[in-house]
């Protein structure tokens, strides 16, 4: 007697069967050794088992053939950019199906009349921004992972970074998508006009939705001018505390920066130990501030007045060479805290009066479970990333870095803040959602999922 | 035998029993001489009949209470701020219950360290604006109704206004509601932090949906600090074209002023008329803009280079009360409109790159059909208004301006653009709805209604 497959088993087999028939040969793979690295993403997380296979598509056709067939199979489908999220949305675990975007990279077309353009998914955020700069034009939102992931990846987080104090996050710069739906419908969202309010703000709902809602396949992307001018001041403090007062301290004085980044003490000892750097040596905390436009000299000055008696050092500078090299220590902590473990990088976001005793909480909790916290912050937004180093010969993340966590997401809570500023829940961060939101908005968020994709195939287990 | 009332009338009758039992006395009004102005709104679109009755809500209980029963009973309810929407959302016609939420009008928490604020929906916008420039501080969206709509409404249409073109629509200033759904479910959306990302974007999706996914009980909003300098500009132009021309020339300069509004000969004449000034002399149309914050000055500079040789007058100020002088025109142009007949005002936004295109492609409709036109245009934008201004004595719109409506809609889809920028679909935009839509897109926006308010009770036949 030959062995029964499950139903499951059954259906999983079918749909490969459908997708060989169906698509060109080089977008499906189906060896194991290939699939494997497609099981997680850069968040670490690793689900049981391995996906069944990847859809490498090419074309919206490949979408839509994909989700047709796997809605009808109720095979769950996982969406994929470049995988450098930090919450798990991109982990595939045993039974599903990677719907791998990276292929559909083209920048189909960038209007600097309009100031936007229209790129498919699997465009790397930084290619864009560069294709932009050549029309003295720019992609403002810029995750520092910004060289590696992709606009859909961005889109699908809603993405922030280091210029959203004043440039907004991902959302702000997202005009209308294009998408398929679970059922492989294709829906047009929102429109090439900076406003426009004819129908619901689906593109706003789909902008954040984690690959649980639809999958993107075009996005019109608003583009903005470069900044006439920049000022960038990097000022050192003689604690973390002291820098977290500081920022609030340069909102208190009406003033909004183009960015204001925090790095605490540990994150700067990081850096210079991966990059040969001294920063620690110059303080317990580093402040890197810049204003742009052609009020951004006048804005630095202001700046620094504030900063004056409070900063043990400022430099100030209007060159933006010399802004880019005060900028890098920013861009290297992640980096060089990937040299000494597995960064699991928190990601709260708190009132922005609240920074401070944020950050008091946080080297309270570090003490209080023997557990070092690393701290970089996007001052000006109330966004905090602690990050705790995971020994990665540990085959799980102990139980004293989840409770240290719990007790971060606790107290982001409890000063009125989020669980997740920018990076999103995926599957990390899934434990701790009710508490946000609460069992009425968590069952909304339930019936919403429902209407677009009603047997659950699109990332399920993800972000809600 | 004695009449039957229909099953239609015996819910009605419940519903206002239940009402009057449950309800404060003081919160419902059923005279019909006192509901019969709830009918219509600001837009002057008259519906079959009149309301059932008014609630007038001043807790979210009392919204509760209402839903509740109103779902129960399946009898519709048309949510409503002050009225003053030019779409016909708030239009309420027979055997449909109010919501009248303008009594709900305190400002509930105004922080400054935090630069927010919670208010309920029946704050007029303005009020909100003056509490918070007694902090250095504004709410930037400034609908030209600023000073008699509501948040609430504001929120329901995704209102735009004057300075949208720096400071984003409504939606950019709007962090978390607290909402009804049609059930009578509470819920809170988003938060008080100005970056977030836990759950699916549900503040933008009620953002703009004309009370017909739930109704909002309090709006947490952002607060900007008020810029430090601003520097406005007036320049008038041999003809309107011009003028279009000169304001996508500011775009091309990569200038991002804060505010850009075009004003047509036509609206300068109905100016003149109504408030004895002498605008119209000066040229066939009148460009304002102005710049704010540290580089106003230097921006405004920028702007003067690139409209000399344009303009065939240009004046420009650094002074707040004379730049008020100048704004005063774009302020009045829709009361000047009102005293020349009912103004049935079109909302058309297009890709910036497309104005001239579009204000060319008004006149020739104007011309065809034999209606006048004026438009008022938000420059920066691509957002247009032009206005037919129908006889009172008429009972109905006449073909005519229904013709050139139409062909007004149509041009805007040609050039890439939306039927509303800001204003929203309400009931007299509906018919135009697909054509931008689509008919897949807009099934979708059916489900996502139907997953919100299954028995179809919140502002039917509004919107989508």
């Amino acid at each position: 007697m030959t062995h029964q497959p499950t139903g499951q088993a059954t259906a999983a087999a079918r749909l490969l069967g459908l997708l060989a028939r169906d698509l060109a040969p080089d977008r499906l793979t189906t060896d194991p050794a290939a699939t494997a690295p497609y099981a997680t993403d850069r968040s670490g997380a690793r689900p049981d088992g391995q996906p069944l296979a990847v859809v490498h598509a090419e074309h919206p056709d490949d979408v839509r053939t994909t989700l047709r067939h796997a809605h009808a199979l109720r095979v769950p489908v996982v969406p994929r950019g470049a995988g450098t999220g930090l919450s798990g949305a991109a982990t595939a675990p045993e039974g599903t199906l990677v719907l791998d975007l990276a292929r559909m990279n083209r920048i189909v077309e960038l209007s600097p009349d309009d100031q936007l353009a229209v790129v498919e998914p699997g465009v790397i955020t930084a290619d864009l921004d560069r294709a932009a700069a050549a029309h003295g034009l720019r992609y403002a939102p810029d995750p520092a992972s910004a060289a590696i992931s992709t606009i859909g990846g961005n889109i699908a987080t809603n993405a922030g970074g280091l210029r959203c104090a004043k440039y907004g996050v991902t959302r702000d710069s997202v005009l209308g998508l294009d998408a398929v739906l679970a059922d492989g419908t294709v829906i047009r969202t929102g429109r090439r006009t900076v406003k426009g309010v004819t129908g619901y703000d689906l593109t706003a709902l789909l902008t954040g939705s984690e690959g649980t809602l639809a999958v993107i396949t075009a996005a019109t992307v608003r583009l903005r001018p470069i900044p006439v001018a920049t000022a960038t001041l990097a000022a050192y403090f003689s604690s973390f505390a002291a820098a977290a007062a500081a920022a609030t301290a340069i909102t208190a004085a009406r003033i909004e920066p183009a960015m204001a980044e925090l790095l605490d003490g540990p994150v700067l000892a990081a850096i210079d130990g991966a990059q040969d750097s001294n920063l620690r040596a110059r303080g317990a905390a580093l402040l890197l501030v810049q204003c742009d436009g052609a009020g951004a000299a006048e804005e630095a000055a202001h700046v620094a007045r504030v900063l004056e008696g409070r900063a043990a050092s400022l430099d100030i500078t209007g060159d933006p060479v010399e802004a880019e090299a005060l900028l890098a220590a920013r861009r290297l902590a992640l980096p060089s805290l990937e040299r000494l473990g597995r960064p699991l990088i928190e990601d709260i976001a708190v009132p922005r009066s609240q920074l401070a005793e944020a950050v008091r909480s946080i080297e309270a909790i570090s003490a209080a479970h023997g557990v070092p916290v690393f701290t970089l912050a996007h001052a000006a937004d109330g966004n905090l990333h602690p990050i705790l180093v995971i020994d990665p010969a540990l085959p799980d993340i102990p139980e004293a870095a989840w409770a240290a966590a719990s007790d971060i997401f606790a107290t982001a809570l409890r000063l009125g803040g989020t669980l997740t500023g920018e990076h999103g829940v995926g599957t990390l961060k899934r434990q701790w959602l009710a508490d946000e939101l609460g069992p009425d908005t968590l069952a909304l968020h339930h019936r919403v999922k429902s209407a677009l994709d009603p047997h659950n195939i699109l990332n399920p287990g993800k972000a809600i």
